[in-house]
């Protein structure tokens, strides 16, 4: 596995560094800087996903592949800082969000015009850069034409999924009913699919050029159950996470008002006091660390986060049970086991 | 022209109409109706370059040349909707950005949270599925793996190039010169490389399957030259164009600040008590019908307006020329002669 990020690692770095060399063009050293400094981070959960996806279904070490599964980096890269700019968060893996970093340099540079309005525009085109070069990636990767062809759709799909869950979860906490099911779908479109799910998928399909049923099963038994159970554990890490590991100050998620499935448990076990309690403090951009104590305490007291913990348990049990049965090699097996622990029981 | 446009319509509104349609999917509807409405205009030049490109290096019309041209459109419409978001422009295309109009679907709602803040990302999102779209509708036009293949790198270099563009849009409005040089870089960068030559680049590699020397030579003479113009048209509509035309109000660029060449050549032509007023006027967000009178004066009575129709008509004549000595057919010519001339004299 450490190999594997090395791997990835040293592809993201040679893609960026090639970007925005035009004559003249020193002005666009900023978004390549920003660009690299964000894929120096991250847990390269999406790439693993894909390598043991084609690892199972039968595919060899090649170059191609480490630059496929690395392109899923971009994607998700482009994904944090337009979502940073819609919650208009301050801080991503411990350094500003790209939007602040582009209004810090409209501020030391003593430039005309609203900072902050330069600061949405330079992150909203660095994403686009993001998305742009996660195709760009993908299809240059050196990987045969007609493996790129075969998992094409799957692509296309997840892009458009990611895209359409963000929007999922706009709306939840705009007008959602906050209900465990309604938070479920959310983590599922918004996050479960295309971070375990798609990135499996695409491996198996670029290996084998096709979906086996057995493949679209494992997906199913073992990927969505994985991506849930990541997603929930991403929903604790931001009310219970080490800020020293999560790089978001603590219980952000609060601040910022998340409808996940924590709070969603929360609520259909609260007494009316204790409801009454969350509701005004939730999404309270001054809450303090009293407050955050407060919204914990009634969290850990309704039985919500034992629940939460209990299911990402059961959803680990299920999903590497179903590993059990599919068709592939011990390696392959053991290594999506490992992924599939390290991805729910994560502390960053 | 007339039956181009009606099939890059008829292809447009069929790959909208089959996007979004997962089970209870209906939330998604007002993202694809924004899509389709904003769809619905446009002047569909982009296309006409990309098709008369291929016509022009030999291709025969197939249904394939028609959908990859008519993606074309997706890519436009996706920069319309961040670039209203990045300039928190109210209008577009005779209707309501479309960020304005996700404000109001919240407010309407009676939602909870700023409406401001869901709109923008809605339209964030919105604009995110289009860049996506783009690139799907593109190769999946049902042209040849391998000519697909050829206009790759001219697709992504396009696309990366476009948003560098309108970053250095962003850095002229805050900290450029405003010089007539820096301003046509950036209209160059911004508007008419992927306006002009990109498309036209994109048909004849599509149908020749490699960029042939003269090739290359006609997307300079000829389509920089009609780009540019086809920008320094876009100015002077911008202060001067008839509201009901643009659907955008009068003198909506002067509101806006934006450091155009005709901005440019009036203040590098201006007195000092000139320069000052425009100074003063340019960028007031309140700015009245009287304030743009004065502008529109001072633009005139510097003789930069005369000097930006000059070099239109300039461009326009050497471009025609260019086109005079490409080794193309008699009917393509026209209509590339045809399209210079709409694309510059255009009134919307």
């Amino acid at each position: 596995m450490d190999d594997l990020r090395a791997q990835v690692d040293r592809r993201l770095r040679e893609f960026v560094e090639r970007q925005l060399h035009t004559p003249g063009g020193a002005e666009f050293e900023p978004l390549r800087t920003a660009a690299a400094d964000l894929l120096s981070g991250g847990k390269r959960l999406r790439p693993a996903f894909c390598y043991w996806g084609w690892r199972a279904a039968g595919g060899t070490d090649e170059p191609g592949v480490f630059t496929a599964a690395a392109s899923l980096e971009l994607l998700q890269a482009s994904a944090l800082v337009h979502d940073d700019v819609m919650d208009k968060s301050d801080l991503r893996r411990g350094m500003p969000a790209a939007h602040r970093r582009f209004e810090t340099l409209h501020g030391k540079s003593g430039w005309q015009g609203s900072a902050e309005q330069f600061g949405e525009g330079a992150a909203i085109l660095l994403g686009n850069l993001l998305l742009i070069w996660s195709g760009e990636m993908w299809r240059t990767s050196g990987l045969p034409p007609e493996s790129l062809a075969a998992a094409q759709p799957v692509h296309d799909h997840m892009r458009t999924e990611l895209m359409c869950g963000q929007y999922l979860d706009l709306l939840e906490q705009a007008a959602g009913e906050n209900t465990v099911e309604s938070a479920l779908r959310v983590a599922l479109y918004k996050s479960g699919k295309y971070s375990v799910e798609h990135p499996l998928r695409l491996g198996l399909v670029l290996a084998a050029g096709k979906l086996e049923p057995w493949m679209d099963e494992l997906c199913t038994a073992y990927g969505t159950r994985v991506g849930i159970a990541f997603q929930q554990r991403d929903d604790i890490l931001g009310v219970f996470g080490d800020p020293a590991r999560t790089g978001k100050p603590a219980g952000d998620d609060l601040r910022e008002g998340k409808r996940t499935m924590l709070v969603a448990r929360t609520l259909a076990a609260a007494s009316a006091h204790q409801a009454s309690t969350v509701r005004g403090l939730l999404g309270d951009r001054h809450l303090d660390e009293r407050g955050v104590a407060t919204l914990r305490e009634i969290i850990e007291g309704t039985g919500a986060l034992r629940e939460c913990e209990d299911l990402i348990g059961d959803y680990l049990t299920e999903a590497l049970a179903a590993l059990e049965q599919a068709p592939i090699t011990p390696e392959a097996r053991a290594a999506l086991a490992d992924l599939a622990v390290a991805a729910t029981s994560r502390r960053t």
